[in-house]
């Protein structure tokens, strides 16, 4: 296939995606952090969606089963989750459930760290997270042992500390480890930045815009990873992952000319995450290495 | 009392419970999921209350020595809440105070069958729920038993999958047994849906109106519960329930013609709820069966 | 130094305060309770600031390893609570950070008042919180217990039922116990109300102004704490209390002055937070005893 015929294909998927979950209101559920739960709900029903949030694996393992993807976020943890998201994910490895995963704040604090581990094993369908994060979870799954070009970095936080492009070679590791993995044969990498970059393994995308409002307020990333759960509802990893991030991009730039400050700032973007068209999601320049 | 007194009397008490909020700023306490407690809190605010959310039994008891009325909401268990949630409800029980459940994805998970069949006993004053959830807390807490018009139903998740005329039932039957085990010898049920529906288990009043955005937003429902709360600490339990629908039924409206978009929605929402008078309140269409 | 060269140099280091905030965007971590726990966030993003929160304290002291200062919020408490925030505070202690104390519902509930007397040895170096908070702490902390002037006062809540001035004389002790088990030497008390009450335990200002809508939404108090502490990672205590206090008096009248309701001030709050000039808060009304 042509690059040409490549991307023609990719956009009409795009378009697919954002519309399908606007005609069938997928369920996407979150096991997700305090802080910014109300935004990534908030977010999944203005981009067309439904949200359910749990923490029992009792209740995320019963809701799975009328959802259509999940979303584990790792931030704000409490003592019971060390046990409780391993077991979660082992489960929904175990009955070929799809789920995407926010590394917030990956090399912070060890009961972080342990859970992190526990998910090399039975993985995501989707990771999200900014560069240090991708970095830090590539590193601490050790799939670099066998590559000298790995970079070195320190512990992220919440906040990047590393530029996207330093994160590109612990991305594709991270796409491939995961695609390997995949109950359903498939996976994709974001990497969140000033130019986002989305990964399945083999082809690097590269999705310049958006704005820088985005840092400005609390749970933009954390909210972008729920609504990538609600794509992967409709479309196969790589496509809902592209098209949620082209959706926020769009949608933050929308916002951005129509607000004064942070506050009217996430106002304005669930305004626009909810009537932005399927159409200007898929125009959006993708460079494609 | 004819139809007609009887309707003008329920007006009259409708203006004053919203008046009576405003003027007087009662507290009303909520234990309620992680997701929407900021909105629940903000809506109290809004219609005129005060809020104060906590978790722990001895916190709660506390609290609700000072509060006018209190809310309990089901969503996001913690492992905890599985000893919690029946001692707080018997506690309210004993020390005679009064409550509203918001029994959310009733039916999904064991930790939650078991709080809410704790609840059978030492019962709230007032349910808040969706067709769906009505209809699983009935068939729950088996009131049904020996009635032959039971409806078969599946579990309702978070989204109500039945309608809520197929709820009339089992609500009136729930507020039956609501009033029989009340400390105060009174107690509601109300359906949340196009058409919402309040019982006191003898009359069924029908509220049309309200938005379809509504569904657009994360915690409509669960905030509608805590204003119920608000409302019942300064009414009694079927004009604290009509009432408080009819507010949201106004000030959605409100709400939908001023926005663009499910964040603007919300944030008209709570300047309705502020701003609506309880003459419009009041002056809502209400059909009495 | 005369009063005016004292105030002018004050309004001097103000200026500093807000604009380092802005462009050096220090982290500040925060333990807070779930219900504001966005608003903090977003209002310490919208002041110029990071944000991260975490509850473990294995989290909670990596963090505050790259962090420049910590909130600790005692509302909507959890079991683990209990072991966890003394743990913590005497962590932070040990390895010399500072951190600003929000006393929430203190004087409700026995887990919190167990806590709250933890933090008495491994003291906060900013305490903020309404008249009741403010006199249930002092209390607690039996500062007063040679003091003949003690005025007394009924459990708080989460709302003040005392006047500022009731709390000046606790108010200066408590400022006065900080400063004197201070890791850094400083320490600063804010009594926020009509007029908000600033005091490091010798001098007390008076900061007039504000909205009345600061009441009529929640996390007003809570994120005004952890504002507070995103600007104790740039200056001393004093300065830091004072300066958060007249950004938020001086944000809240912007915003009211915006607003038609609290959806609306809460969106132009936050607005006003990113907005507002250093000039323009310095330049406020500073009543000093």
């Amino acid at each position: 296939m042509s690059d040409d015929s490549f991307s023609a294909t990719l956009r009409k998927q795009i378009v697919q995606a954002v519309n399908r979950v606007r005609e069938t209101t997928p369920l996407a559920q979150s096991f997700t952090n305090f802080v910014t739960m109300n935004l990534v709900a908030n977010a999944q029903l203005a981009a067309g969606g439904t949200a359910a949030m749990s923490f029992l694996p009792d209740d995320v393992i019963d809701t799975a089963e009328i959802a259509g993807s999940n979303y584990i976020n790792v931030g704000t943890l409490l003592p019971f989750f060390k046990d409780a998201l391993p077991e979660i994910a082992y489960k929904l490895h175990k009955n070929g459930k799809t789920w995407v995963l926010d590394p917030v704040a990956a090399g912070i604090g060890k009961t972080r760290t342990a859970i992190l581990e526990s998910f090399r094993t039975y993985t995501p369908t989707i990771v999200r997270g900014n560069a240090s994060e991708i970095i830090a979870l590539d590193a601490m799954w050790g799939l670099a042992q066998n590559d000298s070009t790995v970079p070195g970095t320190r512990p992220a936080g919440v906040e990047a500390v590393d530029e996207v492009d330093a994160a590109v070679d612990a991305a594709k590791r991270l796409a491939r480890h995961l695609v390997k993995r995949s109950p359903i044969g498939a996976g994709a990498v974001a990497v969140s930045g000033a130019v986002d970059l989305v990964t399945d393994g083999e082809h690097v995308f590269r999705l310049p815009g958006g704005s820088a409002m985005m840092t400005k307020i609390t749970g933009a990333g954390c909210s972008l990873g729920g609504v990538t759960a609600t794509y992967l509802a409709v479309a196969e990893p790589l496509v809902a992952t592209i098209s949620a991030s082209l959706l926020y991009n769009r949608a933050s730039e929308i916002a951005e000319a129509k607000s004064s400050g942070p506050g009217s700032f996430q106002v304005a973007l669930l305004d626009a995450l909810w009537n932005v068209t399927a159409e200007e999601v898929a125009a959006s320049e993708i460079i494609i290495d």
